[in-house]
């Protein structure tokens, strides 16, 4: 099977989990549970489980034992959508071509929805019984992902890019402004199914830890061009919304092509993270391949 | 050592494990983390920690032991807190007698310190190595925490009240959003404790589900009635939030009086589940007795 068939056929398996895993609609508190399956089950790439699932192929596990990976990590990736689309943020009344969950539903149950989908994610990890983990390796999890999302990852990421808009940032604050708000749950998704092969030799571990870097700031960079002039329906999402806030990315630091030439940097970065293994990286390089142009 | 007196210690004693479990103000991002400490470190009861130490002690475990449990809760908690007091939800520009977090630092910076909290509560309970507890009994605790403050407890409590403000609601209703809302973390502060000791015998968890479950709602009444017509300079909060936004509150259907009666009735309930222990679980009875007046 072709990688392209491979992760269409891994977002159907990621959406048949989701969909076990999030609380029904019909159970109380129903407005709630409505809004929550609104948030997640509303299309998306999603990335992260597709990366967790190529991670654990480069591995040599099933799909089946990251089930619970994946799904946790689009659980955190969808509750920071919807708080990062509310007006005090990022303001955003598009998501997914569909209306923000705040514009929906209302915003206080857009906050609610955030912050109950994040307990959610932590359930899933403690509780899910097909990721046939240790409880030592479930502790890990809980901590690597507490850790990609926390104040020292995403939501430090994203507070540090509330306040670098309309002041004067240069390239390395703007990097690693990106690096938290966006790699770091990248990198997670890389380096959470490694936890499920005890005694793992650190090559792998390191391999992983390079790989999700620098994947990690080359996705978000790319990201940064494609909504740069991309109409509404095409990105799902209002356009310019960065330029709109003033806010300094490293794209409106260097331009367009120094930007694109730090994306090819970083995209070779990452395959040489992988230049040590043979087909069962080769989903991983697909991802590389095609997630960045 | 009477009561009162361990109380007083055991609330220094969970502001210095905060202290130490908080990310620091100097560490970036700087802004984000003095709004953390400023929302966790203002004050306040510390109700749910105290309640973990008195189980504690009921259980005959020392403080040490439940540390990261104490300030694991007081971390959601506060997080809790700080997203109700935006103005999409209860929009409370006053807490413990200053300005709310999001007067103080603005309504995206609140927003994300509940985020970055909630995964910090997390982040505690997988890694602090003083709870000296069992990978297995560290996951049972990650997923107390997330059931009791997800969409089947607090979250979904709080999204629960905000749709049945202006709306009919029965006693029995409002009973059970305010269960869900308070108790189920004040449930969670009794129960946590206990999985720390392995093959606890039944009668425990079941003495700790009756007196957490009564509790936690007498707690949420007697607050409602504190809270009635106290003026901001006692509470610490504007006064009459929740006639003002029109929600059917215990209290605000069934009045003060049959309001009172309920709370000492499931304030006997509570006593009466500890009823076969001896001065073991005085420092639980103390609580009962004081703070549902």
């Amino acid at each position: 099977m072709n990688s392209e068939e491979l992760a269409r056929q891994l977002r159907v398996r990621v959406d048949q989990a989701l969909e076990r895993w999030l609380p029904p609609a019909r159970t109380c508190p129903e407005r709630l549970h409505t809004a929550i399956r609104y948030a997640v089950m509303g299309g998306g790439k999603r990335l992260r489980p597709l990366l967790a699932y190529a991670s654990a192929a480069w591995l040599g596990l099933p799909p089946e034992r990251v089930d619970a990976i994946a799904v946790a990590l689009e659980i955190v990736h969808a509750y920071s959508l919807v708080h990062d689309d509310l007006p005090a943020l990022d303001d955003d009344p598009l998501r997914r071509g569909r209306p923000s969950t705040h514009v929906a539903f209302g915003e206080a149950i857009a906050i609610l929805v955030g912050d109950a989908l994040q307990a959610h994610a932590y359930l899933v990890l403690a509780t899910d019984s097909t990721l046939n983990a240790s409880p030592v390796a479930r502790c890990q999890l809980v901590r690597d992902l507490a850790t990609a999302s926390g104040s020292s990852g995403m939501a430090g990421g994203q507070a540090m890019d509330m306040e670098a808009a309309g002041r004067p940032v240069d390239a390395a604050q703007a990097e690693f402004i990106c690096g938290l708000k966006t790699g770091r749950l990248l990198e997670a998704a890389i380096l959470m199914p490694c936890r499920l092969r005890p005694g793992i030799e650190p090559q792998w571990l390191e391999a992983a830890q390079r790989f999700g870097r620098a994947y990690g700031l080359a996705f978000q960079l790319a990201d940064d061009l494609r909504d740069m002039d991309a109409p509404a329906e095409v990105s799902g999402k209002a356009p310019g919304g960065d330029q709109r806030q003033g806010k300094a990315t490293l794209l409106s630091l260097l331009g367009p092509q120094a930007t694109r030439a730090r994306v090819r940097t970083l995209q070779l970065e990452a395959r040489d993270a992988l230049a040590s293994w043979g087909p069962e990286a080769d989903l991983l390089r697909w991802l590389c391949a095609t997630t960045l142009g």
